[in-house]
């Protein structure tokens, strides 16, 4: 392993490490306004949801590392406790890649990248007409974790409305998530489309599965099967019984006369076609 | 639109339109300890990097919707303020999902996952072996959003040591993004595997390109560019000057006698190509 200590660590190479580290990061497309009324907007990948009851949002313009100056978003959430934060989807990320241009405190960043404002109900920032889903929030409180440059300052928001667009939403008015189309940020330049990679898990079971520490040593030992594997293993109630294992084994005659791992590398393909019932059987057949 | 405003819609409803809009999230899987010392192992989508200097991770055990309660590891970052963050690939993710179960405090979700406990060297709770970075952290603080079921709360963790597993390195010592091969969190039961969604966008210009707002208004206006083709025409100094665009037309005989959007769809096809600058000067000419 290697091993990084930050206080024996340079900012810049720190900062790309837990940027590559930690990611996926979702885009908060975030539109203030300073005390004059000039928008500003400006795109954050330290973002995310910390809670629904209140529901709170945060995300950190952070000190520049170069100059450890602070950007226009970070002053005006300071001065006028409001913020519009917008998703980004795949149709929109070369113009919000545009929109991190630092152009000069004044300019209208909604211009520069050909965003549409469109005013917002609750709070005088605009919101980004093109982003399918948009909080209008209150900025609770600004918290400062340091004074170097790299240093993040959470803007912590509470979410007065949120607006859906229609089109992103399925017959039970449910966010359609392949349709809503995020992109999320990891290291150097790469971003994410979340759609592309989708897969899905169902939760665990309520009731408590057995656990990988449930299964007989053969299987937790296997040369074969991977922890994906036996993290599916691990998720049943309970073991099948000898009785019902017999009973499967005598349909299957086929499997007797195979040897551990060709047993394992059956089970592992049941599994693969979800019969983890069936592959537990082979495995204590 | 469908507006949601969060004071007339119950927690449940509201939590699940947050994690579909505020996606994909990075997953923390937070390893800690009680006072007796047993260890506790859970996944936390919640989370994200929000500073560099100082290195602060934020992870949020939000108290349960249903029946208010707090998780473990709550309990465990209050009591003993150390945790370790280990990542999540695609190859951990069953195990993961089986390690969110709902134990009894007490059970070790190390051995219900099958992970394996490895010591750490600055703090008490294991690290998860099978995990290719872990940060070992301090905890500088815990923030209470709320107190009713849903209400976040946030663990700030400073970290201490950041082990990156030498598989995810490159020559250069730097994480390898698609190898890392990291697994987010979207709404409902999907996850999203983050390089199967992978590409690729370079920072902006640094001294500032023209934005959208420099592009001529029948540019601007197409019926044919998409948003994305705006963003990176935008993203250039400036314009190409006439007298190149007359050159570069003498070469193309094609173009003359071509429509606007016939132009503009030829033009797109360049920018697909990379050719920004070529889908400039077919653009103006």
């Amino acid at each position: 392993m290697l091993t990084i200590n930050p206080k024996d660590t340079q900012t810049p190479e720190l900062h790309s490490y837990l940027l590559s580290a930690v990611a996926p990061r979702p885009i908060a497309l975030a539109s203030t306004i300073d005390e004059e009324g000039n928008p500003n907007l400006s795109p954050f990948s330290f973002f995310n949801v910390f809670s629904a009851n209140p529901p709170i949002l945060i995300f950190s313009p952070a000190r520049r590392v170069r100059g450890n100056t602070v950007k226009h978003t970070y002053e005006n959430a300071k001065a006028v406790k409001e913020v519009v934060i917008n998703v980004v989807t795949h149709d929109m990320v070369q113009q919000t890649s545009l929109s991190s241009t630092e152009y000069d405190k004044g300019v209208n960043e909604f211009e520069k990248a050909g965003f549409s404002m469109k005013e917002s109900e609750r709070v005088k920032p605009f919101r980004v007409a093109e982003s399918p889903v948009q909080f209008e929030c209150a900025i609770r409180q600004v918290i400062e974790l340091g004074s170097e440059g790299g240093a993040g300052n959470l803007i912590i928001c509470e979410v007065l409305l949120m607006h859906i667009d229609e089109s992103v939403l399925d017959a039970n008015k449910k966010i359609d998530q392949k349709a809503l189309d995020l992109v999320a940020r990891a290291g150097g330049s790469y971003y994410s489309r979340a759609r592309e990679g989708f897969f899905e898990i169902p939760k665990p079971l309520r009731n408590k599965g057995i656990g990988v520490s449930g299964l007989p040593e053969s299987v937790r030992m296997s040369s074969v099967l991977t922890g994906n594997d036996l993290g599916l293993l691990g998720n049943v109630e309970q073991l099948p019984d000898p009785a019902d294992v017999d009973k499967f084994m005598k349909d299957k005659p086929e499997i007797f006369g195979l040897d551990r791992d060709e047993k394992h590398k059956f089970a592992q393909q049941l599994i693969q076609n979800n019969d983890v019932t069936g592959a537990l059987k082979v495995l204590l057949s």
